[in-house]
């Protein structure tokens, strides 16, 4: 049996400060923001200008968010892509983007032309303009983008879930956390071949905001978030935003078949397992929940999403084993209520 | 005589990383922001969603822009107010912004505290709407926003100056330079009285975006722009997208009295005076310039600009003296010509 130790003390690490940001931003900046674009600081993006833009702001810091192996055009991409993740839980339609740069002296050149490199592809896969920017010097390498997507008729400006409805994500969990780990070098990249890592670690570098099915569900789900910090922290932002409780059957939670396969010949402990399938982040699936007499035409319109639980009256979030019954998480900090 | 080497080579510094910066969006980002929004990367601020709104983006950086002796409450104003500029420079009206906050871990509170009250501060006084933002750690304070401003019928979209037209200046120039001298601990400090250094400090730490002046010469200006990095480089800038010479009476730049004083004071070289007034940035006046035809119009509606002389068939900046004669500057990396 591998020790996580390590992994799970990183993991909370995260998750504390992820809890802290939101407390942070709930106490000091939701005072001034009471603004109609802010949404009240709980969506993953404003609407602006009349109804008619949503805008998003995402950072990625060296150290934070990925370390000197990174390369530049992957970084490239997945700054736009976690931020396109945005555009696509609200519906919106990709639009545009400005980037700060800053960047230690001694990487400047090579660096920003393996970057730009990485601009220009998902410019035009995803069909995004390069508005401006600013670049700068510093000791670490500092990155961030405002994404501007396009409202066309409806966006999901709704962040709350309605009794009775039915919770979905959109895809595999856990397996950028298991690309993660690829990326740290630990211990699990002895135990599984290179074509396996390569597929985690592709789900890390580059992962795929979902926009078509974020307009898809535009009019038939009652919210729709993207899965960035992990299921249980997204899920339980709408728990305590909506005064709802979630009741997640563990069964249905989908994960990848690698991903399953990489569980058994570590031989985790299942705790080890939800570690990264629903605490693990950065796998960008949609979640979002869709009331009951919707469903029919849900099912009809779209394939590949994943029916996991309801939200009932109460709060937080019961994740529900084979028996339906609660499981509790060793590791209290993981659980709110 | 003081010795001001230090000073004039952290001017060197800046200004070559300036145009580092400019050769490099020249060189590797306009070529993947060909869109018309982005105005050739060239403007202050990109012009976007049907002409009706205008973005800017601009970074602070611990060790770079600031030291740790700022107070956030000056911060978070100066961070508004630099991108404020640029909704100044383009004649639009202040409408909102998105943050990124990165911190370390020490000061997480008690700074936010600061930095949240001089956000509202600056939020009443401008009319300004935060949207949304991203807050992290790391082990320097980063800072970035991005500025919205609405454009109501005209908008400032060229950067080019035409040929015989006359060039302002919105007011003092090399205030701010002074400011940072004092805020940096310089000789200065020793020289002058609470009162100068207190006003020197509050034109660094609190420019004052004039929004007014920029939406006032809509119509009368052929292009505007603020004057962040220093009347050289602004210009200098204008002179190379315009093909054109800017001829520049230094007798006419306008300096501050008390400006004038402290020069007194420290028996400065005349070149010491200059590496202030015209290569010292952060003074966010504007720089504009307007058609012989249009001058009468100008002076009837706007007070309070300088005019300091006028574009003709050329390259570059010539500054003239009281006999009308070139001046060069000693140091030679000041001038592109």
């Amino acid at each position: 049996m591998l020790s996580w130790k390590k992994y799970t003390f990183q993991i909370n690490y995260l998750k504390k400060m992820m809890n802290e940001e939101q407390k942070i931003i709930k106490k000091y900046f939701s005072p001034i923001a009471k603004n109609k674009e802010s949404l009240g600081l709980i969506n993953d993006a404003a609407i602006i200008y009349k109804k008619k833009l949503v805008v998003s702001t995402d950072m990625m810091i060296e150290n934070q968010h990925f370390d000197k192996s990174y390369d530049p055009k992957y970084l490239a991409k997945k700054l736009l892509r976690v931020n396109l993740s945005d555009i696509a839980a609200m519906g919106a339609e990709p639009y545009g983007y400005t980037l700060n740069i800053s960047l230690p002296k001694t990487k400047h050149i090579s660096w920003i032309q393996r970057f730009v490199i990485g601009l220009r592809e998902d410019n035009k896969r995803f069909k995004l303009k390069l508005f401006g920017g600013d670049i700068s010097r510093s000791s670490k390498i500092f990155l961030s983008a405002t994404i501007f997507g396009v409202i066309r008729k409806k966006v999901h400006d709704n962040s709350l879930a309605k009794e009775g409805s039915q919770i979905y994500v959109s895809g595999f969990l856990g397996d950028a956390a298991l690309g993660l780990e690829i990326q740290k070098k630990k211990k699990i990249n002895d135990l599984i071949n290179n074509s396996t890592k390569e597929y985690f670690l592709k789900k890390l570098y580059l992962p795929e905001p979902q926009i078509e099915l974020g307009r898809s569900l535009l009019g038939l789900a009652d919210f729709c978030t993207d899965i960035s910090d992990g299921l249980e922290v997204e899920l339980s932002r709408v728990c305590e935003n909506s005064n709802l409780q979630a009741n997640i059957y563990l069964s249905k939670v989908p994960v990848s078949n690698k991903a399953k396969k990489v569980f058994k010949v570590l031989k985790s402990k299942k705790n080890d397992i939800w570690d990264r399938v629903l605490f693990g982040g950065e796998d960008y699936k949609l979640l979002f929940s869709v009331r009951k007499e919707k469903e029919g035409l849900l099912i009809k319109k779209i394939k590949n999403i994943h029916k996991i639980g309801f939200f009932k009256k109460g709060k937080g979030i019961y994740f529900l084993d084979e028996k339906n019954k609660k499981k509790n998480f060793k590791n209290k900090s993981f659980n709110h209520f």
